[in-house]
């Protein structure tokens, strides 16, 4: 979630990266500072439950791995997905074989989870611009129609609903995942 | 723009056309019927703005004409886009040669402004239906995010801002908007 106001100030993605982290995350696109929300109920409901429900399927495997509000800086740019998925080979590592502190690639697959009151282009640019540089596949989730707007490179985006299978990265071919049944997360 | 209550009612196509028109205009999706909510003051300066820039272009050369709020109903559903343009040989005519009553056709570009609150998801999904049908080109406005999301059949979406020329129809291949003039048209 990204506030609506742009910031005026321009810097360079160095002195951005030298700054200290905030809550909610700042975002670094084209020269500007852009400040994401603080995420309400249903955001965070849907970010969590996502994430474990792709690590339950990806990690004993060694398949895939997300992690939500991670900093990825690529391409000039540094963004923070809601979720970022890395299939296994791609996950940063540091020298002793640990997950690395800093991701400097892109996710393979980029998940957002639209807050009311959001900026859809906003949004949609930060999917296409990491389908751009590598990424995959995106998830537009937009709660209040509860339904997902896929993107893919060299494809115009398809909405998924109700019992439609959401498709995920190729290597998690045995999860079948009804757009409903995300939606089911928000009923507790 | 739409409302984001969906109607529990299931009709069919038919029966939904027999009742009247209301305003705003309601849109029917897979037996569902969708209000779209009434236009703020920027999505109407917009809208007449824009259709009345491309109709500047298109129709002294018999080019292309653009149609706001112009109910088109085809392959099951029954939309209204907020602009609907057609090329000038697609444009349904009666037997006498006047422009039709009725728009059983897609339109070759359709052209959608975002409101604040609106699902971005539901506007999506009323741009790929027309693009799986034929329509060569959509438009997500985004007065917020002062941006235009670029869609097409076969590729993934694009967004433009600031100097950046907005692709239009082919056919107006002469006529050059860059972003920042669409959004200035707000400035009065």
């Amino acid at each position: 979630m990204i506030l609506s106001t742009k910031s005026t100030q321009k810097i360079s993605l160095e002195e951005f990266l030298q700054q200290a982290e905030t809550k909610p995350a700042r975002e670094y696109i084209d020269g500007k500072i852009y400040q994401k929300t603080m995420p309400q109920g249903q955001h965070s409901t849907i970010q969590i439950e996502l994430a474990s429900a792709i690590n339950q399927q990806g990690k004993p495997k060694k398949l895939v791995y997300a992690l939500p509000e991670l900093r990825c800086t690529f391409g000039g740019r540094s963004i923070v997905p809601d979720i970022a998925v890395f299939e296994w080979q791609n996950i940063p590592r540091d020298a002793s074989g640990k997950i690395a502190n800093k991701f400097e690639s892109h996710p393979d697959w980029i998940i957002e989870i639209l807050s009311p009151e959001q900026s859809a282009n906003r949004v949609i640019r930060k999917i296409t611009f990491c389908l751009d540089r590598g990424t995959k596949l995106g998830w537009l989730i937009d709660c209040e129609d509860e339904s997902v707007s896929i993107f893919k490179p060299d494809r115009a985006p398809e909405v998924k609903d109700n019992e439609d299978i959401l498709p995920a990265l190729s290597v998690l071919e045995d999860w079948q995942l009804k757009t409903a049944d995300l939606f089911a997360w928000l009923t507790i």
